[in-house]
Order: structure tokens, then sequence, then C-alpha cells
């Protein structure tokens, strides 16, 4: 059994996939929401909000999709919070690192 | 006859026209490009590269349409050379300003 702090090769390959399949999800929706906002632009103010819409995704998705092995856990806790993981991916995690997972969500929900 | 300094009511009447013609021109030719762009994207690298497209089309047009009236027979020039302006929208100005408009876009054109 792994600690919190570190991380066996197959619990890598664990968070690498929830990592990636999380990202995955989160681009596809921004690429949804900017279809659908492009196509709906009619005035130029429309299409000037959907660059800022853009630019703070972007910036968000830079920001939240950090993998270093010390964030890794408070990212997936938001990861989860945000609908773009799912908790099953993590099951090849540590008993104690999904409770620490477990533990910043319900941090982030008592906010 | 008014110079090239001072501008007449009816001056002033021709210059907003042709500006805020030229500006629904350069407005409407980036939301094409934006449209067929956002159409276009496939990978959230395509979606990011409307991003910067807009971002930059955003600040060229700020930074070119600038209705000062010191500024303006330059601004003039550039819509011209940029295909924004069509030249017979100032016929309304004086020969001078015409002439002045007429030595900036040969200027451009020269570099």
């Amino acid at each position: 059994m792994e600690s919190r702090e570190s991380w066996s090769g197959s619990e890598k390959q664990t968070a690498r996939r929830a990592f990636d399949a999380a990202l995955e999800v989160a681009l596809a929706r921004t690429m949804a929401e900017f279809k659908s906002k492009a196509n709906a632009a009619t005035l130029p103010a429309d299409m000037w909000e959907v660059e800022d819409y853009l630019r703070e995704r972007r910036r968000e998705i830079d920001r939240t999709f950090d993998y270093r092995y010390s964030q890794l856990l408070f990212v997936f806790a938001q990861l989860i919070r945000a609908g773009y993981l799912d908790e099953s991916m993590l099951a090849g995690l540590s008993q104690d690192k999904r409770d620490a997972i477990r533990r910043d969500i319900a941090f982030f929900e008592s906010r």
C-alpha cells in the first residue's frame, strides 16, 4: 500500500489515465460551448464575447490541470467537483490517497 | 474650401459616414472569417487559434479606427489600403485633404 506522498508505477498509470480523460472531457465541453456560442454570434459584441470565453477557459484549464504529484490529489478533487472526472477512475490509487481526495472534495463542498 | 487642418461641418459628416462604413466592413469580414474558422475547428488547438485570431483582430481594429481629426487622413489612407473603404466615399472632403490621403497611400505602397 502506497502512502499519500509516494506513487507506485501502477498508481502513476492510473493517475495519468484519469488526468488525460478529465482533460479530454474539459476540452470537449469547451469545444461544444465554443461552437454553440460561435454559431449563435450575430453582433461584433458576441464575437468578442467568444474571445473572452476562450481566454478564460484556456486560463482555467491551464491552471487546473497541473500534473505534479505534489498537487495531484487536490487536482483530482477539483476535477471530480467540476464534473470532468468520475471518481471510479481513481480506484487504482491507495486508500489514503482516495481518502485525501474525498476530504478535499468535502472541503470544497463546505465552502 | 477647407484646409487640411480644419474640418467643416459637412466634411465631418462625410468623415463620420466613411469611418463608420469602413468599420462595418472590417467587422463583417472579421465575423465571416471567425465563423469560418470556428466552423472548421476540430481540435483544441484550432479553438485556441480562433482565440488568438480574435485577439489580434480586436487589437488591430481598435488601433486602426482612431477617430481623431488629427489622425483621420492617415487613418483613411490605411482603411483604403486595407480594402475597408472606397475612396469615393471621401469625395466630400476638400481637395488638399484628398491629396494628403493619396500621398499617404502612395507612401504605404512604396514601402
